[in-house]
């Protein structure tokens, strides 16, 4: 079995469905932007210092207990199918997925940390965790971080602090997010006046995919935007701060459909079970909106049978690459819209209608 | 029980989904335009004319075989919303369900034969039947016109034929008509240039609910337009024979979907079944259009487990006044809608989603 089919294989930490208020929060992620003393950065980088970088990482990553036990992509060992794989299980960016020269990723069993090499900087480590976890997730990539600045030496500079390709970064190198879930703040339209609320607090607000991409399927991922300046707490306190406060409107506004339009609300809810139930082709994107549906039903118990992870993970299973490395072929759009609606059908069968 | 009770009760004879092509012709109608000697027409009749003319007909029905064990319903007894009841039922027409003078319909018990008593004509006889019986229905309702006639002495004129209140009809009074369901020929959008040859020909097209309507859900009503110059023989032979041409056409635009277009038919089928399956609110309009599919999946076999007769009643117990003599009261506009999904998830739960 090849490392990607073990992958594929695996089962997702951060889609546990698992931690604090994980009915809203699907997940918390840290990334570090980091990069290695001594080499230029990644858009300067000669082939064979690129090499140099990749075998320091491979070997480096050894002696961390987060890391020892992971798989160790190449380029050369990824089709594009792979990367966009890699994509879509949010272990890469989209910059990396669709980059053509040499990088490399080290991911965890269990998904919960990677380590993407050639990005932006020579290493982006990230870490994912189930629900509200930035501590969590805070905790582990410290350890890793600071299991990697043993191996290979950081640029680091005494003022400045951690030395980035892009001056957005510079400082902490962190960034920190949550990937929400607010159907009843968008369902209720108030979902703008948020966005623009987290606008002035220097948050920036991105689709499930993150950087380039819009939200979609009520998914909504918020981080921090200021790396320099701030201690990591105090970046990671503020942030979980104002994803309390909408974790708490989110939950406000469910109780007023609830309380107010039930009808409605479970309309919505269980049309969206129906037609994944039944269509015969369907688009990831209508797959994304009915699905939004269908997990506030089961988070507010409406419909039973359920759970939590397989309903998380449906999310990222019917998407294209998901589809077509199952499939082990290319598949046409038709055809994708076909075997996404045989696999909702067929995850789908035991949860009823009623 | 009222007598309203025990029609609502009643199983309609054109509804059981039997007969020749039932598959695509729905129900075949036969009417006869007939007017009462010494009387002036409907709109110049005093009010004690009326009252003469409908004692006349109540005591004439009780003559005719196919009509002496049937439901005589006066204006005075009838609410409006039971009006609206006898119009979705196909019992009377748009013009007496909105009059508000006097007027009276007759009702065999299995609602084959009607007769209704001072619409724009004095009587309107009518004969229902399932699938393409146009013969059947002639046969029938040509023995119920000659009980009557003996009953009661007809206008008539020895060159001219039947008189009527509108010359349209004058010479036969017949008008013959089949209700199609012609799914493959809008989907396959061939549907305009049979209308536009039927035109020609003299036919009119027509929706679900007669003279006034629009098709909706792939139904569509067509019938003769002449009544002068032919013999009734010669309008029934006619009308067979290009309703005949029709049917040919939407089986071969079946098969054509079945044989290049089968997984986009089912996904119409399955999804239509779903979203009927699952909606806690759903109006009359959208339930028509998902109807039509699913009795297009039953034709074809697709869908199993849903008899033709429940799958044809639906299409008349979904209308607004047949929910609300259910319920017995008034409901408004998204009470309807959800009893509306209700009655459809309570009588679609045996059918499964595969």
């Amino acid at each position: 079995m090849s490392e990607m089919d073990a992958l594929m294989k695996s089962t997702c930490e951060w889609l546990r469905g698992k931690g604090d208020s994980s009915d809203i929060v699907m997940s918390s992620r840290m990334r570090l932007a980091r990069n290695i003393q001594g080499y230029p950065f990644t858009h300067r980088l000669a082939k064979d210092e690129a090499e140099d970088l990749i075998e320091m990482t491979e070997s480096a990553v050894k002696h961390s207990s987060h890391l020892k036990d992971s798989w160790f992509l190449r380029h050369k060992n990824l089709s594009s199918l792979d990367k966009q794989f890699l994509l879509e299980r949010h272990l890469i960016s989209y910059d990396l997925a669709s980059c053509k020269t040499d990088m490399a990723v080290c991911v965890s069993k269990n998904e919960a940390a990677a380590i993407m090499v050639l990005e932006e900087d020579h290493l982006r480590i990230q870490v994912l965790q189930s629900g509200f976890s930035l501590r969590e997730a805070w905790e582990i990539i410290n350890r890793i971080d600071s299991d990697m600045e043993q191996e290979v030496p950081y640029s680091f500079h005494q003022v400045l602090g951690y030395l980035t390709a892009c001056p957005t970064n510079v400082g902490t190198g962190l960034r920190a997010s949550c990937m929400m879930h607010l159907p009843a703040l968008v369902m209720t339209k108030q979902v703008n006046k948020i966005l623009q609320a987290l606008a002035k607090l220097n948050l920036a607000s991105r689709g499930m995919y993150g950087e380039g991409t819009q939200p979609s399927g009520n998914f909504f991922q918020f981080s921090n935007q200021i790396t320099l300046g701030q201690k990591e707490e105090e970046i990671i306190d503020s942030l979980e701060k104002v994803i309390k406060q909408i974790v708490d409107h989110e939950r406000e506004a469910r109780q007023a459909l609830i309380s107010k339009k039930r009808e409605k609300l479970e309309d919505h809810v269980w049309r969206g079970l129906g037609v994944l139930k039944s269509a015969r082709y369907i688009s990831s994107k209508e797959t994304t909106a009915h699905l939004s549906m269908v997990r506030l039903g089961v988070d507010l118990g409406i419909i039973k049978g359920l759970d939590f992870q397989k309903m998380n993970e449906l999310f990222i299973f019917i998407q294209p690459s998901h589809l077509q490395r199952k499939c082990n072929r290319i598949l046409s759009s038709a055809e994708r819209d076909s075997e996404r609606a045989s696999l909702l059908r067929r995850e789908l069968k035991s949860v009823e209608l009623i």
